[in-house]
């Protein structure tokens, strides 16, 4: 018999991956616990406190969408802040984009950094070894707090978990307000919102609050398998009103990917379009009124 | 401890649904096991030898886009034939359009639909009682030889299974001929065709396949969270080269919906044009020359 893991993060369903091995870390980091391990069908998996995070085979549906999309729809983004992210894979595709000059990360856990450069080399492409990159070993709310990031950013990717545990804070307006204070004009923040199907709160209370904080505020969409339940939502801002999804921008954006020479596994000029749409039983979460 | 469900149609991955209260039915038709049972987060389930087939809370994504997605896109659809769909989903999602006049159920498996008759009134919406509906309790591959069959559907359904056991005829040359044969001029038939994440030589032999068999096929994509996997592939073809998934026909259909009164939980005209966007990763599955 080979070795299972089952993750049970919506009460009543649950996932298992048959393991091709052992597990390759099983570890108490000061945060949480970390596990690595090769799977059957899923490559190789990162789960952090029983939830599964990563995986090679993937991943690039989440963290594809949460950097290409908004790069390109934006043009000129040269300065991106990633909360958490320490898996490295945000990063990675980040430094895909030539225009790109400066890639924070900002990741509470060194053990997952640690791991994760050596782990996932296949994902991370030694990204921490470009030039352009500046890990940061700290919580992402204290580090919004520094003075230097006010302006600071094109884009705030926030690779957060869900809104509980140490990850709580990554929901509460005050976070959404430094994000708000460290962006430049034009720029964008994304926000990793939930699985609708087993979450719907999280999208419709998100929006609602993101309304109320960010002069513009919407939703895409991807679908990550291990993400169970189908439809992950991303969530967009932007402080100066600045929109996200401009149908009116797909030729630009089709021209920039074209030469852009970024080598992608999910993500496409018409996928970019099609994540805007949603399924009448997900556009009935987004709130009609958002002030 | 409750109950649970678990399905293991990937080797190496299983979903596990936990019951509210006892299995409803644990029965052995003439062709398969047939299981139905509530559960706590996917509302009613249907499983056959093993497999969730329908499940209360996400068949809409399922049977919305196999009816109202090439109806809505032919314009004028009178006589639909489904392939199996003895739960009655997609019968009572074709007999919302008013232009229908006639929907013929071929399924092999009488339990299924008196089962379903009774246990899921939600999702068949009473189908069975309409005028213009004719339940056949047949091999729909045998239905497909009668005469009267040829040139008199608009549009055939496959609510086909998987391509393992009684299912395997549903995929093979001479089904497809047949299909071929019953469809009208401009007519469609679309296919189940597996969750490309853990079957992806399905949608590749398929769609090479229809390719050598129709004058016209593709693909577009639904998201089914209880058919573990993201993204399921639809297929499409037509007989006389007619195309689905063409974008310049996007307004007349976004004003055919909005007269139509069809109610919807997944299907939206914008979701229509968004579903022919394939990921990186699913294009690449598709096959370059169809001849």
């Amino acid at each position: 018999m080979s070795d299972t893991f089952t993750e049970t993060l919506h009460a009543g369903y649950a996932q298992t991956m048959t393991l091709k091995g052992k597990l390759l870390v099983d570890e108490q980091s000061p945060f949480q616990n970390v596990k690595f391990f090769d799977s059957e069908r899923n490559g190789r998996v990162l789960v952090l406190d029983g939830n599964v995070q990563t995986t090679t085979r993937d991943h690039a549906a989440y963290s594809e969408m949460l950097t290409h999309l908004p790069i390109f729809e934006h043009g000129k983004v040269k300065s991106v802040l990633i909360v958490g992210g320490g898996d490295l894979a945000i990063a990675a595709e980040a430094l895909k984009h030539k225009g790109v000059t400066r890639v924070v990360l900002a990741e509470i856990d060194p053990v997952v950094i640690e791991k994760s450069r050596e782990l996932f080399a296949d994902i991370n492409k030694k990204a921490f070894k470009d030039k352009r990159m500046d890990i940061q070993v700290v919580d992402a709310f204290d580090y919004l707090a520094r003075p230097e990031t006010i302006g600071a950013f094109d884009l705030v990717i926030a690779d957060r978990p869900d809104p509980i545990g140490p990850g709580a804070i990554l929901f509460a307006d005050d976070f959404y307000k430094r994000i708000r204070a460290a962006l430049r004009p034009g720029g964008f923040a994304v926000f990793q919102t939930g699985v609708p199907f087993y979450q719907p709160e999280e999208l419709t209370d998100t929006l609602k609050q993101l309304g109320r904080l960010f002069k513009a505020a919407g939703a895409y969409l991807t679908v990550v398998p291990t993400y169970i339940g189908g439809f992950m939502a991303l969530t967009w801002v932007s402080a100066d009103g600045a929109v996200l999804g401009d149908a009116k921008k797909a030729k630009k954006i089709e021209k920039a990917f074209a030469t852009a020479g970024v080598k992608t596994d999910y993500y496409t000029p018409a996928i970019h379009q099609a994540s805007f749409a949603l399924p009448a039983w997900i556009a009935k979460l987004v709130p009609k009124k958002r002030k």
